[in-house]
C-alpha cells in the first residue's frame, strides 16, 4: 500500500522550470500528496549515481513511500517505464537502464510492473516526446501515491530478475589485504566512498585507533600511499589528520578531516580507483 | 477561488536566510498552506528568464494555485506591485516590470490589481526597504491563497492591457524558411529552446527522419551551419549526433544527443541570436 | 510548545541523499510534519554563517518552529548536542558549537536541554558514528516537532549561559564617525552586509539622500573610499552607482546597484574588514 509520500530524484538541476512542472501534475493528480527530493543535481546521464543516491536514501522512508528517479539517457528509445517493489514496501517509478542496480543488491526487488503508457500518460500531453518525466513517470507515481491507481494497474508484470542491471563489483580479501574501489566521492566534503562494507572490513580484525596502510592506485599507478588512523569519528583525529572510518551507509570511507581527501590527490571513481587497506606494519629499530 | 497552493519564484538563490524568511512569513499566516518553489536560480535581475520560467511551470498547476515571482531590479522605485489572474485561474504576485511577458503572450492574463501596500504589508516589517519579497508579495500572495484575502481586496483594479511587457519577437517563415532565435538555454543539459513553435515548423512539410540545414547567427556572423535529422525523440540518433526537436513546451529545440550544444558551439540567447532552419538540400552526384 | 514546523540547515549540500535520508527519519517518526528548510548551502564547516543563516530566518516562523542545525567539525567529539529554546518559542536542536551565537546575542536563550543520546537516537542506527545529523539531530528534532517527547524529555537542562559562542564585535561611534565590519556578503547579489546596526547607524543624525564618505580597510591597507548616497531604496539610485542602505535584517548595507560590490572590490568578511562610515565633508569652492 502506498502512503501518499512522493520522493523525487532527477538530473534535472534546479534552475529552471522542469521539476516545477512535475510537482504541479502530481498536486493536479491529488492535493494532499507530501512531495520531497532526495536531489535534482545528478550528473547529467550518471546512472550509476542515480542507483547510489536512492540506496543511500530510501531505507529511510516509510513503508508505502513512492520515489521516483529520472536519469533517462534512453527517453524516447524502447528502454521500458517501469515501476518496482522492493522487499521493504517502496515503489520506484523510473526507465529501467541501471537505477535500480543498488537497490536490487542490497535491499532486493520483489515484483516489477512495465507502465502501461497508453493509460498511464498526462491527458492531453502534446506532441513532445522528451519530457517522460512530467508527462508519464510523475503523472504515474503520483497516481499511485494517491491511490487512484493500484501497482497491479500500472501495467503487465515483468520479470524482477530481468531489470536492467550496471555491473558491480565486489571487495575482496585476500593475505590480510582488502581490494576494493571508490564507489563515489561525498561532496561537498570531499570523502572517499568506497565498495568495501564495514563486515568485510573486519575481517583485518583492528579496532579503533589502529594504524592501517592505505594505497589508491589507477591505471596501475599507485596516486596514494600513506599510514593513517581507523578512527571511531572526525574528531579523533586532529584537523588535517586522514582516516579511516565507516560512513553513513556503513561502508569504509576514507577522508581528511576538515579537509578534501578528493580534491587534495585528484581522486576520481569507479572501479578503475582501486583501494587497497592492510594493517600497518609494526617498525621496530634495532 | 484560490487553492492554498504556493508557488514561489526569484533571483536570491538557495545560499542564505532569504527564502526561508519568505516561508516563515507564508506559515506564519498560515500553517497548511502546501508551498513549492519553481527556481531561487533566476540569473540576477533577468526579467525575461524570470518571465520564460514562469511559463514552463504555471500550465501544471491546479486552477487557483498562486504564484509569487520575485525579480525586482526596481524595488522601491514607483513600480507596481501587482496580482495578475489568468484565463486558467492561477494567480500571480509580482513587480510589474515585464515578469508576465510570456504568460500574457502565450496564456492571457483577464484581470489586475495593483496591491495596496498600506493593507497589504507585513505588520512591523520595520525600516528595510529592500526586501518587498518577504514584506509585501510573500504576505499578500499567503493571504490571497489562504483565502485571508479575496482577490478583490489586494487592491485597485488596474488595465490587463497596460501591464509592463518585454518585446517578443516571433518566428518568420519566408521561402521555405523559418527564421527565429535563441529564447533560452536548457541548462544544465545546453540544449537550445527557439522561439519557433511546432505548428510553424510544420509548415515546412518535413517527417520525422528528415534532414534539414540548420545555421545559428549573431552579429551576422554564421556561428553553426550544418545538417541535422529532425527526431522524434533523442533516441532516435547516435550518442553525440546533433538533432531538430519538439520541445517540452511545444517549441522547437536543438540539441547534441547526450551532449552540450550550447557549450560546443559558445551559444548565446537573445534576439541577436538567429536560428535558420530549412529542409537540406537533395545532394545528386552525376 | 511545538507547532508540527521543522526547518532545517546544513552544510551538507543538495548534491546526494543526506538530506532526503534525514526527511526520510523525520517522515518516519510522524507523516504530517511539515518541513522546510533554511539552505543546505552553508560553507563547509563554516560555524559563524550557520549562526547568521538562522538568525535571518528564525524570526519570521511562528512559536514553536523547530529548527535543525548541521554546522559539526567536532561531529564525534566531547562537544555536546544540545536543544535550544528562545524568548519567542522557537527550538534549536545542534551541536553545541558557536551555531547559536546570534540567536542568544539578539533574541535570547532561554533554556537548553542536552540531548541524552541513549534516548534519543534513530533505534538500529548502526556502526557509524559519523552521521548525527540523521541518526541524532532530525530524529530528535522530529519527535520533539510532533509532541513525541517534551522538551524536559530532550535530556537535562542545562545553564544557557554556559553555551559555546563565538566572538561578537560590536561597531562603535567615535567622533561622529561609525566603525564597524563586514559580517557576510549577501550572495548572490554581492553586497556588504555589516554589523552596524540602523539605530547606531542614526547617530550619525543623516537623512536619505545624504552623502556619506565609505572606507573599508583590511590588514591596514584601504580597499575603497569613496563618497556615496543614503538610499532609501536602491530604485534611489543610477544603476551602477553605489549606495548606503538599510537591509532585511535592519542593519547597515553597502551595495552597487545591480552590480555586485563584493566583486568589484574583493571585499572579504570577518572583524579584520573594518567598515567606517562619516557624513561626507561639504566641499565649498572658493
Amino acid at each position: 500500500m502506498t502512503n501518499g509520500l512522493l520522493v523525487f530524484q532527477s538530473d534535472f538541476g534546479n534552475s529552471d522550470g522542469a521539476v516545477s512542472a512535475m510537482h504541479g501534475v502530481a498536486n493536479s493528480v491529488q492535493f494532499s500528496l507530501s512531495i520531497y527530493e532526495i536531489t535534482h543535481q545528478i550528473p547529467q546521464y550518471n546512472i550509476w549515481e542515480a542507483s547510489y543516491r536512492l540506496l543511500q536514501a530510501i531505507g529511510y522512508w516509510p513503508k508505502g513511500t513512492v520515489f521516483i528517479s529520472i536519469v533517462d539517457p534512453g527517453v524516447g528509445s524502447d528502454r521500458l517505464s517501469i515501476v518496482a517493489k522492493t522487499k521493504d514496501d517502496h515503489y520506484i517509478v523510473t526507465p529501467d537502464n541501471g537505477t535500480l542496480t543498488h537497490v536490487q543488491q542490497f535491499i532486493q526487488i520483489t515484483e516489477v510492473r512495465e507502465i502501461d503508457e497508453t493509460k498511464n500518460r498526462l491527458p492531453n500531453s502534446g506532441e513532445s516526446h522528451t519530457f517522460h518525466g512530467r508527462d508519464i513517470f510523475a503523472y504515474t507515481a503520483a497516481r499511485l501515491s494517491a491511490g487512484v491507481i493500484s501497482f497491479e494497474e500500472v501495467g503487465p508484470a515483468l520479470d524482477p530478475a530481468k531489470i536492467v542491471t550496471l555491473p558491480l563489483k565486489h571487495a575482496r580479501l585476500q593475505d590480510e589485504t582488502i581490494f576494493g574501489h571508490v564507489d563515489i566521492i561525498d561532496r561537498p566534503f570531499g570523502n572517499i566512498w568506497t565498495n568495501i562494507s564495514r563486515t568485510q572490513f573486519n575481517q583485518l580484525g583492528q579496532s579503533y585507533g589502529d594504524a592501517l596502510e592505505v594505497s589508491i592506485v589507477t591505471d596501475g599507478r599507485t596516486i596514494y600511499n600513506n599510514i593513517m588512523t581507523y578512527g571511531r569519528s572526525f574528531a579523533d583525529l586532529h584537523i588535517g589528520e586522514p582516516l579511516v572510518y565507516v560512513n553513513s551507509l556503513d561502508n569504509i570511507g576514507i577522508a581528511i578531516n576538515q579537509g578534501s581527501f578528493a580534491d587534495a590527490y585528484r581522486i576520481g571513481t569507479g572501479t578503475n580507483w582501486e583501494v587497497i587497506i592492510r594493517k600497518a606494519p609494526r617498525i621496530t629499530y634495532d
